[in-house]
């Protein structure tokens, strides 16, 4: 890519914008734990990043959100994946296995927002941390979201993702918890799908093995 | 999904934003013309919305949109691409199948945003007006920004979407100027990429047939 990019007739901050955009077009390359609702294959870290941006936008203003600032709550959410682009998702079920990945993530962010201008990439690298270390409302928010949004699609496929890797109630009642902790006003929603679920038996009673 | 969200623990008006929610989702099943850049498989339109917000978050304040109302922005690009869970993805080089799909797109519109509670839904639907107007500098910004993308990723691609679709050096110049139409300072990004395809081959000097 470096030698492509030197081709251009573009000044070197603009090339340097385009390197880390087409290297973060990977994110379209990573893949999820979920499937896609109609089952034809797993759900990527980009199109989870959008839907997530978009359900964002959509229960904001109704719960508790509407004094945040949206750019900044859009912009931590876009964002903040980027670092899958080298380090791969882990699935938010795995507590040991999420630890493991932050050094592998931390390298990720290092290489991937280097890529871009000095003081832009640090910028973005300070949405991402912003959104890893959960004080700001906005990153509680848009971390409440992130909990939030493969317990709605998870739902929505009839617990198909929830079924063939045998999660249990127990797990999924973690993940309510974990959204409430990051943003009580979501509570209900996550409660109500997960309620739901269990009276429909889709989550195990116990885990494999 | 009505039946189902009807077992739902929530209040009509949350009903109503899951349903549009998972409704939205769909967008992860529409396939555009370009491939992901391994060659894999298509790019969806959700994955398209993600990049293009990125895009616009990247290169904002460098090419003359620093006072543009970001969080408008990124709204835009988050949404924009919504009709098409019903209407599909229809190429821009397709100027009749543009014009064809307008009233699919309109009657699209109507259902998605209409699965919302009334208010709300009138805000989406005017913010997919907003950008389909292009009247706004918002509005203008995401615009050429989703024009200028596709000619990132296909020329990041080394040019096999365009070789595969025999797309012409005229057919990417006029995109450049749609590009520079709606957003001048952007035109010497689009310029560049264009230019430096032709230098390289990766267009065709004339259509197929």
């Amino acid at each position: 890519m470096p030698g492509r990019l030197d081709a251009l007739a573009l000044d070197g901050d603009t090339r340097a914008r385009l390197d880390f955009l087409v290297a973060a077009h990977g994110l379209t390359a990573v893949t999820r734990l979920n499937r896609l609702l109609d089952g034809s294959r797993a759900e990527t870290s980009a199109e989870h990043s959008w839907h997530l941006a978009l359900t964002a936008l959509v229960l904001a203003p109704a719960h508790g959100g509407a004094e945040l600032d949206l750019a900044r709550v859009l912009a931590l959410v876009i964002v903040h994946d980027v670092v899958e682009v080298d380090a791969g998702d882990v699935p938010v079920y795995g507590v040991a296995a999420r630890d493991a990945a932050a050094a592998a993530e931390a390298r990720a962010a290092e290489r991937l927002f280097g890529l871009l201008p000095a003081d832009e990439g640090a910028e973005l690298r300070a949405l991402w941390h912003e959104f890893e270390a959960a004080r700001t409302p906005e990153a509680r928010f848009a971390r409440a979201v992130d909990r939030l949004q493969p317990i709605l699609v998870h739902w929505a496929g009839d617990g198909a993702t929830w079924r063939e890797h045998t999660i249990t109630e127990a797990q999924e009642r973690a993940m309510v918890e974990r959204v409430a902790a990051f943003w009580p006003p979501l509570r209900v929603v996550a409660e109500a799908l997960v309620d739901d679920a269990v009276a429909r038996g889709l989550l195990a009673e116990r885990g494999p093995g």
